[in-house]
């Protein structure tokens, strides 16, 4: 990986932008505004004054990670100057939407999707760090004519200088199981708040809260138009999901108020936590040499593995299984 | 404060004797197993193999922390056993239940409800730690009968030697109070790990968990019998939260799957939280004496205030405003 192309750097574009640098990858990145551009040309990233002199840098990967609502914006104008090699992927946290609009802006050829499952509640390049993103789970997404190279390149960039590990998944899948542990995680904890503004002992409520008011919440500290964004451009997932937590909230408090046990619903969630058993990057490795014919089906039919290595020009992944 | 008394050593009471230990407050405690106490009594607590014994020890202040379903077995031999000047308060995160058995254990005259709001998913003596309380805010409840010496006294012991800051209320107020802050948490909590494990894409969705989703889900690790317990005792104020939740959950939807925006309900939950502004210990203080004819009206017709010095003696406290 010789260059790399980042637009937009906000928390997440920032936090690849620095720790590529640090890594000795060649970063290049052009930013909406000024300011975080010239700080991160300080970091030692080579500034673009605009997409047109960042896409003419012909990087080996261009990462979109600009806010979810100028991804079409962003999409349209990379299509117009991208050029040569330069394969594309993004940040976005909801991909079906993401994968649209590049379909719409003509990338679909050069995209693979991607999602770093990392974060903070804070955001811009100021609050970005390069270790913001170390061992984080990075979402890959494949569609029908997602190119083998092009997955390999990203998949080795992210298991590489960006020190990630990979799940394979399709877009779907992906906004369906992030709208699970993201999105409607995120629209809970703004609830919470919700709720307690609306009672008359608001203020000795928030007086009296603790950790697990502090924990509950933290997320909901996230910018009211980063989370809008998420649940809107991720509705089709969000809503069936928002319907069956309200649907089990008050199946809840009829069994309260008819004085019924309510232990089974605190077991079936102790179940899940325990049951969590996923691949971890210490686990047994094996290599996959990727078939071109049937690599999209192999992969998928493996949730659980993880992506720990990537070899473009072999076309071998480094896998662990649960 | 000279001698404590405290039922049961686990994460609250153990984390109580740890402290008032380490501030030179001579510490009985009585344990119904007898591996935490023998572990209790080599930290430098006396031991007592009977609430009989505990009580004959005439501590000036008797806390009783058993788990909620054990108190009114508990109370009911305090009663039994309790006699001289020891006043007698709990840890339960319930107070109107507390009350109620305390009430009907003819514990009432001298008794003062408090609720620690400190707490890890943790349980047990071996999880307790003097820290655990470091400048923890107690809720101290106020019923028509509650003597002005004994709520000074555990007043005085909460902000002397425990290291913690006061909020006087009432049993109903803080159960509605922390219905809100607390316990619907914990349901929200294991609501969200029960949405996934209903999933078809559980394990991915758990492999693409990160921090939002560990925060929402931390307190959902606290023993299912335990929030059960708390849902249960609480469950006139948790029943109509959740009720609330669900229908805000409903509407949200509704605006998702009509393409309404959905920003509102964002900004409402960052406007409380932004609004969140109660007094701290670090606030300009005033001193009260507190007339016994007026005394629980004006402490509460204060929600807001903290309370963060007691002197039984003088009947006099220390407050904080916001």
């Amino acid at each position: 990986m010789r260059r790399v192309g980042v637009v937009s750097l906000g928390l997440i574009g920032g936090s690849v932008a620095r720790r590529l640098v640090a890594a000795g990858v060649e970063v290049h990145a052009w930013n909406p505004s000024l300011p975080a551009l010239e700080a991160a040309a300080v970091d030692g990233v080579v500034p673009a004054r605009t997409i047109a002199e960042l896409c003419a840098a012909e990087p080996d990967v261009l990462l979109l990670a600009p806010p979810l609502r100028a991804m079409a914006d962003v999409a349209h104008e990379v299509a117009a100057h991208v050029r040569g090699g330069t394969v594309v992927t993004d940040a976005g946290s909801v991909k079906g939407a993401v994968a649209r609009v590049v379909r719409e802006a003509g990338l679909a050829a050069r995209f693979v999707g991607a999602h770093p499952m990392a974060g903070t509640e804070q955001a811009g390049y100021a609050a970005s760090d390069a270790t913001l993103l170390d061992g984080a789970r990075w979402a890959l997404t494949l569609e029908d004519d997602t190119r083998l190279d092009a997955f390999c390149r990203v998949a080795q960039l992210v298991t590489g200088p960006l020190g990630g590990v990979v799940r394979v998944t399709t877009p779907a899948v992906h906004d369906e199981a992030v709208a699970l542990v993201s999105h409607v995680p995120h629209v809970v904890a703004s609830e919470l708040l919700r709720l307690v503004g609306g009672s008359d002992h608001a203020d000795l409520a928030l007086a009296l809260a603790a950790g697990s008011f502090r924990d509950g919440t933290r997320v909901a500290g996230t910018h009211p138009r980063r989370t809008e964004a998420m649940v809107t451009d991720n509705a089709a997932a969000v809503a069936p999901v928002l319907r069956r937590a309200a649907a089990d909230l008050v199946a809840l408090a009829e069994r309260l108020e008819a004085g019924e046990p309510v232990g089974s619903f605190f077991d079936d969630a102790a179940a899940v936590r325990a049951g969590a058993r996923v691949a971890g990057p210490d686990d047994a490795r094996t290599t996959l040499t990727l078939d071109p014919a049937t690599w999209q089906a192999e992969l998928l039919a493996h949730p659980t593995s993880l992506v720990v290595g990537a070899d473009e020009r072999t076309r071998t992944l480094t896998l662990t299984n649960p």
